[in-house]
Formats: structure tokens, sequence, C-alpha cells
């Protein structure tokens, strides 16, 4: 199933513009709010759910499917190609793992505000939406923690991310909008196969990066098994999985994103992304 | 005031075993889940209180203040001798930013299990609770969006945290527990200067920080400002705005927690936490 934040509503996909109201066809049993902690309970009810579409809507409508995580995970240099680009050794073990703070967070369509002085750099990922607690989970029982995944850009800004004495990954990588994610949650039953899906964007058109998840350094499984290992992942969590090789910062010359510059973010089977880069408003 | 997290209940203290339970005394109209989504309203209410404790508690039913934050947002190398002893520069500009995940937060006085194989440290911190949302704010408004401030411990396990191509600042301190905060919020018009406390912790005893927060090289108002150029802060996050020089990682030879041992942490003013270390238990 493909599941969508409609203006702060879930609602069942029946096409890519239209669905079915949840919190309406279930009695209000739910909804947006509780649906990632019931996760299980809401599979069911929504395998036998025969209701007719309800909700038409259009692109501006959708939000992030999951709007309050209570994490945002997000893994760094977790494609070896995309490690060397970064001029940072593939790592041995887990790979740097920060965060996106919560305030960075957007629907999929977001126009996204430029800051002044920086280097604003694209990274289509994986992202895993959590639907069941994970603490200390094998590897083998990953996947059935997780509700299922969509596209994210972890919009990475350079100059304040590469600034200091240590990586400012998480604050550099925060700014208002820098979290875009969507267009709607995939389950991994929809999916061909859910370790292999190629995944790209382009900006104005021209393809920019190009991978697979087959790449993966720590596949999606093993990833949520080793978080699982530190901390506990919750319901409605986000795993940002990292990126493919093609960023901007990798480049000779290097290249970032500029005003007026529209960039689209693709996943096999999970439909795509688009945002809008403006100039910061004079004050 | 100082407000207490007892079994999940606001209480505004008047002693330190006993107080005022917040949702009774309002009807309803406060409680933890809303305080600080209401703070100005709150604080309004709070002044004019006047009813007698009803509530008396013991240390093992506190939990941390503010038991559901949006962000954590914790700081590093933020004071010059702990920067030093840590082998990294001092920051130029803003110290490096990352996240104490939610799952790690506790109480002031958990228990801790050492992981196997790992290097535990202590790094007695202040920590700002949020009251007001907080977006471009300037250093002069910034303790205004403050609830208020009280102690954290940012326990370290350094062996994964300095493992691998990037620090693993966010992973490595992030286990189970590894964020108590504690004992209650206090709200800034109950401290002498609330820019310059001290702050300590000890090990069984024998004192191993000892510093005072007017050395901090962003103090609480500058890096409330300067992180909210970035992001948003939102009522109830927890800013832990990093530690004084002492850390065991920092001596020669180096020296971390052992099972057995307590490390009390105190702040002028905000009282004092207390947490035990214990062996993983055998699988």
């Amino acid at each position: 199933m493909k599941l969508a934040n409609v203006d702060g509503r879930a609602v069942l996909l029946t096409a890519e513009d239209k669905g079915i109201d949840v919190a309406k066809a279930s009695g209000g049993l739910f909804g947006l709010g509780s649906v990632y902690r019931n996760w299980s309970e809401f599979q069911v009810w929504a395998e036998k759910l025969t209701a007719e579409p309800d909700v038409a809507f259009t692109r501006a409508q959708l939000g992030p499917p999951s709007p309050e995580p209570r994490q945002i995970v997000a893994i760094g240099l977790n494609y070896d190609a995309h490690a060397a680009e970064s001029g940072f050794a593939a790592p041995d073990g887990l790979p740097p793992v920060f965060t996106k703070f919560v305030s960075a967070l957007t629907g999929p369509d977001a126009e996204v505000v430029l800051p002044p002085g920086g280097n604003v750099d694209w990274e289509v990922e994986l992202v895993a939406v959590v639907g069941r607690t994970a603490h200390r989970v094998d590897e083998s029982e990953a996947w059935d923690r997780l509700a299922g995944v969509t596209i994210g850009q972890d919009l990475s800004e350079r100059v304040s991310q590469l600034a200091g004495p240590a990586p400012q990954f998480s604050l550099g990588k925060s700014f208002p909008n820098f979290a875009p994610v969507g267009p709607w949650l995939v389950t991994p039953d929809e999916l061909a196969d859910r370790d292999d899906l190629a995944l790209s964007c382009a900006i104005d058109g021209e393809t920019v990066q190009d991978g697979r998840t087959r790449e993966l350094i720590f596949p999606v499984a093993k990833l949520i098994s080793a978080l699982s290992q530190t901390i506990t992942l919750y319901p409605g969590d986000l795993v940002f999985t990292g990126t493919p090789s093609g960023v901007g910062v990798g480049r000779t010359p290097q290249r970032f994103l500029r005003a007026g510059q529209e960039l689209v973010s693709r996943i096999e089977g999970l439909g795509e992304m688009r945002q809008t880069f403006v100039a910061e408003p004079e004050a």
C-alpha cells in the first residue's frame, strides 16, 4: 500500500492523486498521528478495507508521510563512491550517524531558501520509516520493523558543514526545508526487490546522481539492526540511509544549487519529489 | 520556580521532596505534556498559585523535566580547556552540534549499563530547556525563549565515538540512559547569576570536573541565538551546552567509568543527579 500525508490527514492511495481518508474510513480509529504507533493493527485493517476513494488531492497538499518523528537518524558515507568523492575513507564499521533536526522536515515538493553565503548540495536517499519499536534486532527481523520506505533529500550546506574542528553534519544539513521527504510511504511488498532500487536526481533535467540501493555499504536491514544495538527506534522515526556518488562538493569544479533551479529526485517504485530553490529575500 | 516530572506528572516544588500537582491545581489546564507549549500562560498561572503542597515524592520517582522533546541539541568543545584535552582545536565559530537520540533520555538518578567493550566517560553539562519557539532570535532575546535550565550528563562511549572516518558523536553518546537530565527545571529568576554557575561532577566522592559556566565559549544566550539562525527550537527542546575539562579520555592515563561506581553531578542552584553504573547482564 501507499500512504500519504494530505494536509495532515492519512490517505491510502488508490491513484497518484486520490485515495481513501483513513480517519473517516476507520471511524477515527487511525489517523496520521497514530498510524505508526499502531502499525500492526493498521496493516490488518487496511488489508480488509473495501472503501471507495473519497479524497482527491494535488501535489501541493502533500506533507512528509511521518510528520512528527521522535528521531531522525541520518547516515553519511554509506556508498563507496560517495565516501571517496567526499574525501573520507570508506567506513570499516557503521558509517557516521547524525541527525537532521526535525525543524528541517518538510513535504516532497517544497520551496527551499538558499542560505546566504552557503553552498547547498543535493543528496538523494532512500528513507526508511519505522513501524514497530526496534531495539537490538537482528538483521533478519529488521525489515519487519519498518512500515515502509520513501524518498528523502539530505540537502546539505557545505560551508557550515565542513567548517570547524569536527564536521558539522547535523547543523549544516538542518536549515529550513532541508529534509524534504515523500511523496508517500510505500510498503515493501509493493517493491519488486526492496534491496535493489534505482535512485537518482536531476537538476533542471540533467541527471547528477544515478545509483542503486544494492550498492549500500550498510543495506537497510543491516543498518537498522546496527543502529538498534545502540538506540531504540520508535514508530514513525525516519532513517535517511545515505547517498550515492554525484554530489556537487565532489565535482571538479565544485557545483552547488542556484536560485531558480529545480531538483527532481526519483526512486524506483516510490515516485518522485521536486524542490525549487530561491534566494533569501532581502531583509 | 522549580518544576519536576514526578512519575509523569508536572509538580511545582515547595521543597526538595514535595510540591503542588500542576494538573490538579489547574483543573487539567496544564500538565507535563502541555506545559512547555503553553509556557507563557503557565508562568502567569503559576505566579498567582496559592495552593498547598499535595504531592510528596522520592528521588526514584523523578523523570526528565521535559520527557518528550522534539529535538535534543548537544554541543561539543564549548569550553577551551575541554577542547584542548580532547585533542581538537577550539572552534572559531559555533562549536560542533550533534544530537543525543531521545531513546537515551532518562531521569536524574538512573542506573546505566556499561556497553561491553566500551569506555564510558562523564561530561557534566548545563542543559537549557526551551519554553518559546525560537527561530533567528538575537542574543538579547534568547534567555526569554527558555523555560529554564537543569543538569545533564552527556555520557559518552569513546570507542564507538572515536571510531570511523568522522567522529561518531551522536551515536556514541546515545546508548540507553546516556542522557540523564534533572533533577528538575529551575527558572532563571531563581539564580543569582544565570551566566555564571559552578558545575562539577565526582566519582565515588572524588571530584573529576569542576568548572563555571562563565567559561563557556558560546554562553547560553549566544548559543541559542546561533543555533536559531539555522534550526527552529521548539518548546520542550533540550540543549546540552557542552562540558568543562576533566573528562576521562583527556587524562594520562585515560580513565573510564567502572561497574559499581557512582557519578554525582552538581550545578549551583540546580541540585544534583546521581547515576550508578552496572555491567551488562550475561545473555
